[in-house]
């Protein structure tokens, strides 16, 4: 998870908010989480499309099967973090992000995580895995190219 | 919201969790409007209700219209809250409960709430408010008797 | 906490992230309490000054003694919430602030919230209520008297 | 992260709170992080020590530098998961633990995951890694072995 990563393809910043805090005076470590998937969520938002969506007469979503995160410095109050979001893998049925956190974008990142959301139906039948509609794939491997040139 | 409170009608345990506090070393006050709906949803779930369920062919809910809470005494991590439940007053659409927080139950309580519950269905127009079905309404009012006596 | 309101003297937007909504397909009610006093903070801090701070060698906070809301409207997965915020009252030791929330605003508030913060000192001895320190006094009432004209 | 685990220390039960629940209807991923973590908090107070204490003169503290989770199925509000929490790696200053989530103990886990926590001194100086103190040490490898026979 470092080194030789995929280029960045979206940056997204969040500022720490109050709540987010624990007793131990630093951001909770489970807020990364979070923060990781508001960070996919608005990329997919600056491709055009959502988190959770219709696409034709299908409701569509992506739960998250895997996701882990490093931390490697405390991230306080207040701290505006930038977020890297890169593509790691584009699969028939799912996606694995990179993410790396920076409170100081010029420090080394502050955490690093991976998610593998896989891309879903809602129906009568329970949650289904689909296939990745095409609109969604295009705009997904033209964000990983464009990085990666 | 003191002195004259309706008399207590259920009594719910929650322990605090670490990341429910916040870095003034203390649980986030945020966290007693959920302590609040879950005591509350514990205290429908000791009726045999829940607070999203089918009556019948609709599916109803109890979204909060207005919560209100006061803080008089820090609340720490690792501390096992006493919540107690009371019924305030039962209205055609909507419940009105009162909660009273204690960290030790012989002192007074270290923080006071109150919620108001609108029962609605959801359906294809939206939330819509309904008069509460009669078995819940049933419910409601023998905890609240009960209490009284 | 409508019709007569004092002039709102910050305005704040937050847009609703994913985890923050429930399985009745709205945000949770809790994290109202949440935006409120993230715009409290993003207020004060536009004041130069921040909820959590070092005044002289006193670590001062804001807790809250007290809070409420009105939930009016459902709001949803990404929408972005107007946060309107204006001060009720400006006591020795506290400010009672209110909070109108919008998702479009040209239309009624979707959500309404007063909330009352006490200043403290985190000392030895726990937490105690001091007078609002004089620089954030003054940069209160210049900000509620500039709302007003 | 399957197959061989080492056998469970610890049995921990969580009821799934409505505020945890997102839009899709589920429980939403972050929040097992946040029940790993109560899960072990619990475990380390069965053995009387806390997450957060003071050893001595020294107020000590367990962050996370690292935690993974798989999730398999769904989990719905009021579900009650039962959490396994096994002891993978006891090392001088970090402990890495697995944790198996299940709705029905009989079927398969719903999700599985790995948490690294580090032993830190909180000082002036900031965080900083410590060996494990020795009565925590012994409580953690008499608990692991226990488990093993």
């Amino acid at each position: 998870m470092s080194g030789n990563e995929r280029p960045c393809c979206f940056e997204f910043r969040r500022r720490v908010e109050f709540h987010e805090t624990d007793l131990a005076g630093i951001v909770h470590f489970s807020n990364f989480y979070r923060y990781m998937e508001t960070a996919e969520h608005a990329f997919l938002r600056s491709l055009g499309h959502s988190i959770h969506e219709q696409v034709g007469e299908a409701e569509i979503g992506w739960p998250r099967v895997r996701a882990s995160c490093q931390f490697r410095r405390p991230v306080r109050y207040d701290d505006v973090l930038t977020i890297r979001l890169s593509i790691e893998e584009i699969r028939t049925r799912s996606v694995r992000y990179g993410f790396r956190f920076f409170v100081d974008p010029d420090d080394p990142p502050v955490a690093e995580g991976e998610v593998v959301t896989v891309c879903v139906r809602f129906g009568r039948h329970g949650i289904e895995p689909i296939p990745i509609p095409g609109p969604v794939r295009t705009g997904l491997e033209k964000a990983r190219d464009a990085a990666g040139e």
